[in-house]
């Protein structure tokens, strides 16, 4: 398995029908993930499109992530924990202030993620919200929302099947609330379609 | 008041300080809104940034909408009807084709918002999910969604304070359900502060 230490990030192409295959190896940790076409990078992940085409917008098991160009990048074949969000952004440097007070430098789920995608040529600004993997933000009809430590235990994964050539990348969450207080690493493969 | 004709969309500056009121004229029709910075076009609205800092999916009087730089766009100071929606993404050719099956040509949000906001120099390809003004998007706990009917009624309007200078983009929308089932005109007015 690949480790993402605490606070930090990558990122890895994901051909067509390969399984990204992402593990919560000590529990209570979150995830941040990005799509991005891997041979047209205007075409990414959308929260807004997989809530309109999911009609949903809690997504687990059988659910596809779509991009702003309407089509399928990833479908989840496997969730063993079953919470994600797709409401928040990824956490950046004025969040740590907003939440935290935290003026000095912190790493930040942003920051990861640019980081892992600039090797590939494309730039921070066209950054839109990440799923979430394990973050369990809690809704009521009202719309308002908390975000509460992931359910998550030790070994939960999720596996997500690529529709298309993917360039992916990944956090281990840098925001303490997200993460029930602590940060953890993160694991990964890639699999095989059988 | 500006007459923004049914299916179609329109474009303009907004100074910091100035308020937009944008109003549903016979009721029961959305308007997709997107902002941009008008001095740094990679600074946008973003659903995700809003729903983190407002800590509400649900936004009316009183709120603010961020961009994805975490800064303040605007302020919603009125709100006569009280339920916009910011989940779902612009309606595009490949929504009219999944939902209502239309493959010829049929005007959409994306496209209205796109030509509006091409006059600016700002591409296609950066476009965001919108907040969509009247718009009535039903979830419960568990995330399942749905569109009903806006509860506009004739008159019904929301001011928007900007708090930097922006460009606007608005549509009267083209989506049928999202509409009643029926395509009406918006308007909108650019007022100084008082």
């Amino acid at each position: 398995m690949n480790i993402i230490e605490p606070k930090s990030g990558a990122s890895l192409i994901l051909k067509k029908g390969e399984i990204l295959k992402v593990t919560d190896i000590e529990g209570c940790q979150v995830s941040d993930m990005l799509l991005y076409n891997l041979n047209n990078h205007d075409e990414k992940i959308s929260a807004g499109k997989t809530f309109d085409y999911e009609e949903c917008i809690l997504l687990t098991n059988g659910n596809y992530l779509w991009s702003n160009q309407s089509n399928k990048m990833v479908k989840i074949i496997e969730d063993t924990n079953g919470r994600n969000d797709f409401l928040l952004a990824p956490c950046d440097s004025k969040t740590m202030k907003h939440f935290y007070n935290i003026s000095e430098y912190h790493p930040s789920c942003f920051e990861n993620l640019y980081q892992g995608l600039n090797k590939f040529g494309i730039a921070k600004e066209t950054i839109p919200s990440a799923f979430n993997i394990f973050m369990n933000v809690i809704f009521n009809e009202e719309g308002k929302l908390n975000v509460a430590p992931p359910t998550s235990i030790a070994g939960d994964y999720v596996c997500f099947e690529a529709q298309m050539d993917l360039i992916v990348a990944l956090t281990a969450c840098s925001a303490l609330d997200s993460n029930g207080g602590s940060f953890k690493p993160i694991g990964y493969d890639v699999l095989e379609n059988k």
